[in-house]
């Protein structure tokens, strides 16, 4: 799935030893079996195992975390750190902790008290294998070491420490009241409420939009980016990010749940608003495309080293897990 | 309460434009009076009021902070910023974070699947006036509130960012896994099983231990400490936090739960381990204050600016709150 060439691109001056575009053709499969690996092994030594009492914690923290899962927030890290033209070693720890950070609010959010629900990733929720207590304390500890990850990695990459701190903030930022919290809080609320497709739209961007965003700028800010480099990011970054929750709420509709891993049709259920049931089915699904064309097309300036941000924003259009 | 003076104390070479010892006789009282204002003020903006949907967030983060409280991690980050000879603006981003993040363990804690509470700071806990959803929602929020505010407020002090970074790391792992939520995991399985005072001294330390030592550490750091400072005071808030504990233990024994504001002998009626329970009430006095006295004796190189901490060890056994 080669994406066209942006015109003003051949004009970037651009390290042409870093350059990719003599290899072979880029294949996103693989790209992402092999990024997903890597963070992968990276997570299994992030939270390790340990002996003692409290090891069931990390073993509640790990139940979910090692559960699989499309890794596309951390691989969208590397791929922007990349596209700066950044080593990949600087964003991997940073990539482990907004895993960390996705897996601990899935956790709280499927809690009895959240969405209430028993299946995740093909299988049950957390709280079902561990209580509802350690499931809790067990998104607490994720959220947590994520951000102790991130000062502790950082630094061992060589990174500025400013470029860390910067890093930090826009994370909480993201994830936090103004952010993903507070997105949960408007999801929460809008139950049973008709939504515009504005509102549902402001919903998304704090709900799952600003990890995308703060997954993408922050891998990019730790390649060495430049702070033009990081607007078009962030524009790449919210359109992928509306996509992704567009194609989120298709799937929910025309996919069962022994496919998906996870409950379906609840939001249907719920009364929640969504994309088809606002806009309609055929809509949505151009709506979703259109946002992916709109992501790659806030890449132009960059040259080939950012195909692979290019090829994820089709394949979460595309995708069907 | 004056503390002797150490003897090494007189060979301290120190700034004397900044030391108070030519000051009013040091007053407790008025002490955390004053400091415990300008947390008020400073927390009351860290987490703003806002409009819109979400406000409902921003209110059940704000019911539980604003609740009051005793201010005593905020204060000792304050008090060992100021030891080192730091001005209290360095530490007091870092101070309403500390304040942050005691209250979300608070506001998890109370919640149904934890300890199950109804009463804190006397008033109805979070989850009873705002529901468990939200309420744990907020606990999130406040925690990862607090890292974006360490990230943010520091930079606005002029803290080197390296510093930032140290005390964001050291901050996380005393709040994650490996201390208070991994703390928080230790006492749920603790519950009915006996323990040695030695098992319930590793328990505390990680469940409320480990946030003092980052409180009065963190302070010092971004106040300018050197790592023989920081060592110190490493020694003298693993004491303080102890001493802090075994007088909870006992306040939870002997007072009422009007007067505490939260339930009391809640220990002994979930079958948990507590300093009276294993030693008696008369040792377990008595190595409160054995532990406060610790506590001072752990900064006999610093001078009169540690008076501050030098009275917080006796404020932490000789409360009646």
């Amino acid at each position: 799935m080669p994406q066209p060439k942006s015109p003003s691109e051949s004009s970037m001056a651009v390290d042409e030893a870093t350059v990719v575009s003599s290899a072979p053709p880029f294949g996103l499969n693989r790209y992402l079996q092999e990024r997903g690996a890597l963070i992968e092994q990276h997570l299994a030594v992030s939270v390790a195992e340990c002996d003692g009492p409290a090891n069931r914690l990390i073993e509640s923290m790990r139940y979910s975390l090692m559960a699989g899962g499309k890794r596309l927030r951390p691989i969208l890290a590397l791929a922007a750190c990349e596209a700066v033209g950044g080593q990949v070693e600087a964003a991997l720890g940073y990539a482990c902790a907004l895993e960390m950070i996705h897996t601990y609010s899935l956790v709280h959010d499927d809690l009895p008290c959240m969405d209430d629900d028993d299946l995740r990733r093909g299988r049950p929720t957390n709280h079902k294998v561990f209580g509802e207590a350690i499931a809790t304390l067990a998104g607490d500890g994720l959220l947590t070491d994520a951000f102790g990850l991130i000062a502790r990695c950082v630094k061992s990459a060589g990174i500025p420490a400013e470029v860390v701190v910067e890093t930090i903030a826009e994370l909480a930022d993201a994830c936090g009241s103004a952010g993903m919290v507070g997105g949960q809080v408007l999801d929460l609320m809008a139950e049973g409420q008709p939504l515009t497709q504005r509102e549902l739209e402001h919903l998304h961007s704090r709900k799952t939009g600003a990890l995308f965003v703060a997954s993408v700028c922050g891998g990019a800010r730790l390649g060495g980016a430049r702070s033009v480099q990081l607007q078009s990011l962030r524009d790449y970054a919210g359109a992928l990010g509306l996509a992704f929750q567009v194609t989120d709420d298709l799937l929910d509709v025309e996919q069962t749940t022994g496919h998906l891993g996870k409950r379906t049709q609840k939001d249907h259920k719920r009364g929640k608003a969504t994309y088809p049931s606002i806009v309609g089915i055929e809509r949505s699904r151009a709506l979703a495309h259109e946002l992916a064309r709109h992501a790659c097309e806030a890449l132009a300036s960059f040259d080939s080293r950012a195909d692979p941000l290019r090829m994820l924003a089709g394949f979460a259009v595309e995708r069907n897990l």
